[in-house]
């Protein structure tokens, strides 16, 4: 089944201690989009100025993902720029130029309103419910991101945003913030009472975990010896997650765990190279291997 | 088989948001005998001064603990002060009074000298290396603890230590300081070449992670909805986990996964309420439904 995805189409300049790149395509939907679309087909929301390149264009494109929500608009694609520090541990922004995508208001395509699954990136809750209202049915899971940002400025929004979301996909901090609980489990019970049944709590390199039914289950981040850019992580496995449960075309319990494993497979597959590099050439055979590898990693036998 | 615990007998005073008790029975020994004590028996060697009580001595022995090894020295017992925030994050000590622990020379009894398992918790590694001279043959497997302290001022005692070592067992910042290395892959191949050939990181809430045989396996913290003491959850870890292998009597890899298992569950047991109390009176079936309760945390099918 097809996967909606709505959010930053951006370019990013990400200094590590591996290397700089300029000028490389970004955006929570790039990366969100190509890590799903090694599983299902993907139908892409978001905002691109003049300077977009037609080579980035066909990043997408090769992937199959349907760019028909991908507005043009008069002026330039957001662009941002981060530098890590040795360790990875911290990074700092150095520009932020939201241009277009200011004023980005999503708009959906005819064909997009069918889609049964979304992911709706981090932005504003209002434009997240505006997407919502543009569906022509009831889909099947909706799952959303959001940061600080939106849990102070607009919670009456967000709290709204909420009430239709299946599943709430945040990290540790912002989990605390919104239920104004540390507990995680206790911040859980808080969040599933606004609305969305399942939580799934990024931890950066510690994993994930998600609660769903008032069980926890936990994925490790996928141990790698080198990791040479970060961006993206989470928007990866977002895409992965989402991706496999769209391909999937079910989402039980035992659905939404393997969802936890390919979702840390493609984050670690992400930050193996620079940008969308080694995400989008990433080979299914490849993907398969490292879900197998992964269970290695975390299972056992009483 | 049994298992030799080497290591500081302690008092503590504690506060943490759920209450606070002005002396307790602690000390990295106590807490890794307690818990080793559930699967296997245990020879523990510390010291403790006039101070100790029947009471005390009741809490090992009620446990089978063999404390024939267990010192008693003119003076007063270790005592240690320490205080949690309101999120558990940061830990304030604000005693440690070494007293006749500053003098510990461990002496084993004839009949702890051919314990086959030991586990040497966190002290000066030149009596680590003390322990080790004493055997009558060559152990199983020995386990060390160690901190900050001897890798910055004796590094390398610690390291003809780590010779004599099987595994290690230390968090994630010792990890690194130990070998130079952020990566923790990379930080484990380096310790392996001084001897270890399994490195367990421990990672405090987010679980701890395995490195044996160049392959690495993770087990989260067990999701508690309340933590009451975090005080020993590494020690009771070390011991769950020694305990485990001790009680089956051999170590292979998937004997070293469920270990790691076992040590979390006894880690998670330990931190639910003040001091030993919630772990000497856990029992066998507890114990092992938790860890069915921990595959349901972990496993997959994919």
């Amino acid at each position: 089944m097809s996967l909606l995805v709505v959010g930053s189409v951006a370019y990013d300049a990400i200094e590590t201690p591996f290397g700089k790149v300029e000028r490389t395509l970004g955006g929570a939907a790039t990366y969100s989009s190509v890590a799903a679309s090694h599983f299902t087909k993907v139908h892409l929301v978001g905002v691109v100025g003049e300077d977009f390149a037609a080579d980035d264009e066909a990043v997408l494109t090769s992937r199959r993902i349907d760019i028909e929500g991908l507005e043009r608009a008069a002026g330039k694609s957001f662009f941002w720029s981060g530098r890590y520090n040795e360790n990875f541990n911290e990074r700092t922004t150095l520009v932020t130029d939201l241009n277009v995508f200011a004023e980005f208001r999503p708009k959906l395509p005819a064909h997009y309103r069918n889609a049964p699954y979304i992911f709706l990136a981090n932005i504003d809750p209002t434009l997240q419910r505006a997407v919502l209202k543009q569906m022509r049915r009831k889909p099947k899971l909706v799952t959303l991101d959001t940061m600080n940002y939106w849990i102070e400025r607009t919670p009456d929004e967000l709290r709204e945003t909420l009430r239709h979301t299946d599943v709430l996909m945040i990290n540790d901090a912002e989990t605390r913030q919104l239920s104004n609980e540390h507990n995680l489990l206790r911040a859980a019970r808080h969040i599933a009472n606004l609305g969305p049944t399942t939580l799934v709590i990024k931890r950066g390199e510690y994993g994930a975990m998600m609660v769903h039914g008032g069980q926890a289950f936990c994925v490790p981040a996928f141990p790698l010896e080198e990791v040479h850019d970060p961006t993206g992580a989470g928007d990866s496995f977002a895409g992965g997650f989402m991706g496999y449960l769209a391909g999937r075309k079910h989402a039980s319990t035992a659905d939404l765990k393997r969802a936890m494993v390919y979702g840390s497979v493609m984050g670690s597959f992400a930050v193996e190279e620079f940008g969308l590099d080694r995400l989008r050439r990433v080979t299914r055979r490849e993907i398969d291997a490292r879900a197998r590898h992964f269970a290695r990693l975390t299972q056992f036998t009483l």
